[in-house]
């Protein structure tokens, strides 16, 4: 059993994949927890796949609000009454509606701490439940000023003992970084996907690894993300306008590129938007939270067969290669694939020439 | 020497990425090669690299015109009338205004084929040019209707020889494709990335996967994919008036959601779109040309040390798993990452036990 830091009894509200998953991790390590769940049948599967104990909380000293974003700020006022010596969490992804909720209901904010752990999957409900969901996920946790510093500690510990990466934001400022990073991207994604719906199929032959990318999270679940977005509509609503007005001008633009006497006119128009979008992706940081790290890419044939990947790794060890990230494309009908290896800067060179020396076919 | 079919003399106009690229691959299998340009300096430096012989052509039997977009309909008129033995072929990537320019111009329409090999890099120009540019990838062939059975064959002999997989398709229809899986998602993929310019850094910290997916094209090069996008204005921009009208239901959705007596209606809506685009990403074929091909996927955490992969791959290889896809994510600040396994359906549940028994942390 690991050390942990969260003492318990904890006393979970909502038993669906979240909750369930947050049981699972502290029952892990022996920490009590109890279930509660408006479904009878929820909550008989969470407490069968052992995420805690179906049944009234006991003298909980954290209560974790674990429910859909619609109910979440009335279940968090109910628990803040109902456990006066506890502090109460929510795992809600819109933050700022809930403290809203609080003021309004004159709430105790000494004792709640937002939570947001950025963690999911495509499959919901507990069954789909799992201790370490949380592991290696960033974990947002957003306190209202008012918060004591002991309920602070008390959630940063939970997300620390479920394995979780913690990072600070007010709840004003984390919806519109939400709504920005995440709830638009999936509106922007379903977008386009959805023009798919009626075309041909020879025209879907052609897709290339651009549109697989910008249209994955397109296949995210409606029920689910329609609740987030509308939770979080007053932050989404501006960046779509924005997105919007940038549209209506591309589409000038290219009415426009089709008279030749305009045509420098739209192109100048249309080099902006494409300049814009490559100084906005250059401020995504890189993994391990460094900014705009720059890697070598090295781009390798792998020929469609067992081992073949293996043996690409071996040598990447034998040379002391750490990969930093890892691109497998294939063309449809093609028996060999592209590997991109990303690797540290200055070892693309020595790779290549390794691999070269190995006998595989490196694109240049 | 690899056995090819393209006999030559070989003339290229535009010795830039493609064109030198082209030169390259064909000097490779022993064909003659002459190279023109506008700009002096580009020539030069495909010469030297060994795409071909800067200097008049030689009675060519296939004239490849590798020019940019805006003036590729004239140089084809151009070498068709300078080479009345010569099939001609081009190789942007809008096809259907070429045709009409030929039509126009009266040229001779049996000699002339449309190449679009979808292949490319972020560099631009002869300095980045490979043999191997057009290796694995798709090359479309669009031929009018009054094309010569030889004239199709010798530009899909071409493309065969280069090492890419061809397709065939009438140039509208061609057109309307690439709008849709390639040049409306460059332009969606921008518009999202445009937003981050002005958005603060602690928002940016919590950027993961999904934004990472959707905005990575954004980072192509703007002057070229200005002239593309106003190139094909005529399909493209039909594709972003129809997201154009969903992006104006979304935010009036979003709007309508923030009043409590309409959170129905919003969720309806927003629901209809998010379901749209599930459909979507649904019919983009999977690879090796499959349609719909499901695979287990499979999620295991990776310590962030050399050798790590290596030791996970030799371990597919002793299960004689078949690797169909890898994907690996690192959250930010996090020295362990994780590695989702594609493998075929059925090995998910085998390559789960065997990874456990070896020690690996499988994530449920």
């Amino acid at each position: 059993m690991k050390p942990h830091a969260t003492k318990g009894p904890v006393h979970i509200v909502g038993s669906g994949l979240l909750g369930a998953s947050t049981g699972l991790a502290l029952r892990a390590l022996g920490v009590a927890v109890t279930l509660e769940d408006t479904s009878p049948a929820a909550l008989a599967v969470a407490g069968q796949i052992g995420a805690g104990q179906p049944g009234p909380p006991n003298q909980p000293s954290l209560v974790v609000v674990a429910v859909p974003p619609d109910v979440t700020a009335t279940v968090v006022v109910t628990q803040l009454l109902a456990h006066p010596q506890a502090v109460v969490t929510d795992l809600a992804s819109v933050k700022s509606a809930i403290v809203q909720h609080l003021v309004n209901a004159e709430a105790d904010l000494t004792r709640y701490v937002g939570s947001h752990p950025m963690a999911g999957k495509e499959q919901t409900g507990p069954a789909a439940a799992a201790a370490d969901l949380f592991t290696g996920r960033p974990w947002v946790i957003t306190a209202p000023t008012a918060a004591s510093h002991k309920a602070v500690l008390a959630v940063r510990d939970l997300a620390t003992d479920l394995g979780a990466s913690v990072q600070y934001l007010d709840p004003v400022p984390h919806d519109q970084a939400v709504a920005l990073v995440s709830h638009v991207p999936q509106v922007i994604s379903s977008l386009l996907a959805a023009r798919l719906v009626g075309a041909p199929g020879g025209a879907l032959d052609l897709s290339g690894q651009g549109l697989r990318d910008v249209t994955r999270i397109a296949g995210s679940n409606p029920d689910l993300w329609s609740a987030i977005l509308a939770a979080n509509g007053p932050a989404v609503a501006p960046v779509l306008r924005a997105i919007q007005q940038d549209l209506d001008n591309a589409i000038a633009a290219l009415e426009l590129g089709t008279q030749p006497a305009h045509l420098g006119q739209a192109l100048v128009q249309l080099n902006a938007l494409l300049s814009a979008g490559n100084q906005g992706v250059g401020r995504i940081p890189g993994k391990h939270g460094g900014h705009g790290q720059v890697f070598d890419q090295v781009v390798v044939l792998v020929p469609d067969r067992v081992g073949a990947m293996a043996k690409l790794f071996a040598l990447l060890e034998a040379g002391g290669v750490n990969l930093e990230d890892l691109r497998l494309e294939h063309a449809a009908g093609q028996a060999v694939g592209r590997a991109t290896l990303s690797v540290p800067q200055g070892m693309g060179p020595v790779l290549t020439a390794s691999l070269e020396e190995n006998g595989w076919g490196v694109l240049s």
